[in-house]
């Protein structure tokens, strides 16, 4: 009896404890639920994303080294300091330059029929310049690395034109892209190794205009550094059908580009500082170059304005949380990744501890999920703040595996590296390319990634996901 | 002992049905998932939906009643007969007419300071005109029909200004248009009651742009009808402004719509004939009209493309199922929406057992779920489909509730009504307005709906959702 009596007492003493576990873990949950609410009337209402973004896109193209991305940097160092963030500083960051030239040039001609076509053309970032009054060979088609190669000495002397599509039936567009975009990178390489004179390749986008699409591209060290550039789709899809028709179609090919000196640049880091653990940190981040053909509205101004907004949200609401929330916008993520790693090693890092890094660098499009590189353990206690995401922003899902360029150097710190994912179906018809415009974001679309990445910062610096 | 065999013969039995019957069910959600695929694959790759809607539009607005109209019905049941879809006929639809004029004016003006801003302004369908000279009176901004009221005698002689904000905040924008729709369509009974001379509602958009919103309006049999337009949401807030500066300004109004006797027009249907049971149908529908400010490429063109696109889907993977797929494009949903209602009850319907109807009126944008509108238990059992619906076109969700207004006056028969839902956030920028044009459509957005739909008609047309 006296046994039942104590087991009696365990047991109802564990409902208790239980219970009272429950109960606080609810009141969490709608706390976070009332902050989630209060987030996404604050951005849609009273959102500074779309008019941030105008103010930053309207200082031109922020191409890495370039005086408007210096001004990138002043813009968003004031922004941070009008903002009332903490320790507001710049980082320094060397970045390789390289600059288009004001001469891009293709046209496709039979020597039998004299007939020709002219092709819309940008040369790849990194490109050598082809001499200055350009160079014309045979061109020759292929869809493939498998094809070139398979061409043998055939290709000697000649221009290869790498005309590989995007393979349009992934839901994931990234997914597409991660499979061609060794063209744009490897092509010259594996063209000159060949003894081609030039490389032309497709341009990635699955959209069908003509508009060049640019991209970082490498050479080897022990290879010869040919001209490569790229065709806009409707130009590459012309070329295709005149080679098939005309097998002796020549391409001529003129660009000046150039690399010069590199030049001290920096990321921009400002604080939003916690009121219990400070020296924890929870980073938003984005690049702050782009690409020059257009004014990089969506890669990656929109990642840079969806860290600023999302900590001004919080600012407006009056949260601080206990750990910092940090805003690092990254320089030169597209031509050598540069800000990424000098952020990771710098001695600033000393006594700091990031607990997580979420980036936005897929655009400003509908945010639909976060991509999380955490363990099994630690994804599955996130996963139950899917519900408080969903009522901020519509978030929909959580998955396994995400990060981005300019965190990932965090990854051997142990901190979580977090992806903002929105849907991907438009973001590649803009990539790299004159269509990357204010226009091409909607105002609506950018304030919810806004107010995602603040939700999911307010919750990691708050609770951490801890049990 | 005999007990014990005769119970272990039993346990083994069930335990061998239950897993043959496991098995069947995964062989079947296998085949399932192949067809998605198969679906995904050739919408991504070969779809049509962007082509055939670029061919609709072009025929110009589809108002019901106009030879724009008549054009578009004839078109569709060309390309239903081209399409090879069985049962191809019109079946007749009376509609009411509207004809905006030429005369569109709108001027606020101060008596006292002699100033005045040009306005821009629509006239909502339905709305009388003014006199031909237009007229002029003092305008009195309200935000609500509580304070509407509440102005009492003020309002008599006056033009009532409804500045009725939609409601930002809402992740859902059909549930803020839902909540301010009855200002424009009962702006003009209200206001008309208390003796007003005139409305001027506030264009139903989220989007800051002065393009002006129409839609339909009412009126009541014991009220007088008084003109009814609605402002760019730049003029309402240039209005707003004005009349808190200038309280005695007036406003200037000018509209030569009219209303016309009513004309024959004509629903349009098309079979996918079913091999098992072909007179139970799963029907897939939009409606064909639109409003005549823009060319109605989201609302609803991109729906009768879904509609249509999904049974191409279909027919190009010479996919058949038991049940009929049913294609009906609905007219005159705009103004009075006499298709929908003329379908349910035509003597064609005799022998005919609608399953299901899944409608797409909310634009053609990125889809995201179904809104079902079906009993918990069969909602459990739709539920099982979401990895297929997910596989074929990205469907993240499933939820109670849904249709459309075309397919609503078959609920009595004990029709599933299913909505299709993309995603709402740009739809409420073209909506009824000149902003609804195809360069408003994304080609892979439009065809991820067709091929949702074509999914979701599959597994109702073969499977149903019985257990």
């Amino acid at each position: 009896m006296r046994r039942l009596l104590f087991w009696s007492a365990v047991i109802l003493f564990l409902r208790a404890s239980v219970g009272f576990a429950q109960q606080s873990g609810q009141s969490t949950q709608q706390n976070f639920l009332q902050v989630a609410r209060q987030l996404r009337e604050e951005g849609l209402r009273h959102g500074q994303a779309f008019a941030l973004l105008r103010e930053l896109t309207a200082l031109g193209p922020r191409v890495a080294g370039s005086p408007q991305a210096a001004a990138a940097v002043e813009w968003m160092r004031q922004k941070m300091v009008d903002l009332g963030l903490e320790n507001v500083h710049l980082e320094p960051v060397t970045v390789q330059r390289w600059q288009r030239g004001d001469v891009e040039e293709a046209r496709a001609f039979s020597p039998k029929t004299g007939g020709g076509i002219t092709l819309r053309v940008c040369a790849l970032g990194g490109s050598v310049a082809t001499p200055p009054d350009g160079l014309a060979a045979p061109v020759i088609e292929v869809r493939s690395f498998d094809e070139l190669h398979r061409l043998g000495d055939r290709v000697r002397g000649k221009i290869v034109f790498l005309n590989h599509p995007m393979n349009p039936v992934y839901l994931n567009t990234f997914r597409a892209y991660g499979e061609a975009a060794r063209y744009r990178t490897q092509g010259a390489v594996e063209a000159a190794k060949m003894g081609a004179v030039a490389v032309v390749v497709r341009s990635l986008t699955l959209h069908q205009d003509d508009v060049p699409h640019t991209g970082v591209m490498f050479y080897s060290p022990n290879v010869p550094k040919i001209p490569a550039a790229a065709l806009g789709i409707l130009s590459a899809e012309r070329l295709s059908r005149m080679i098939r028709l005309n097998p002796d179609t020549r391409l001529f090919l003129r660009l000046n580009c150039r690399t010069l000196s590199p030049v001290p640049s920096a990321n921009v880091v400002g604080d939003l500082r916690g009121t219990g653990k400070p020296q924890e940190i929870v980073l938003l981040g984005g690049h702050l170059d782009s690409w020059d053909l257009g004014v990089g509205a969506h890669d990656d101004g929109a990642g840079c304005i969806h860290a600023l907004e999302a900590v001004r949200l919080l600012k407006a609401l009056h949260l601080r949380p206990r750990r910092t929330i940090r805003v690092t916008l990254f320089m030169n993520e597209e031509f050598g990744r540069s800000g990424g790693r000098d952020y990771a090693v710098s001695p600033l890092r000393n006594g700091e501890k990031h607990i997580a890094a979420i980036e936005s660098d897929r655009g400003g499009f509908l945010p639909l999920g976060f991509g999380i590189s955490a363990d099994s353990l630690q994804f599955a206690r996130y996963q139950r703040w899917l519900p408080v995401l969903r009522e901020a922003a519509g978030i929909l899902w959580l998955r396994r595996g995400g990060g981005g360029s300019d965190v990932a150097p965090l990854r051997s710190t142990g901190t979580v590296l977090i992806g903002l994912v929105p849907d991907s179906q438009r973001y590649f018809d803009v990539h790299h390319s004159a269509n990357d415009v204010l226009a091409a974001v909607h105002p609506r679309e950018l304030e919810l990634g806004a107010i995602a990445m603040s939700m999911l910062a307010y919750l990691l610096a708050e609770d951490s996901g801890a049990p």
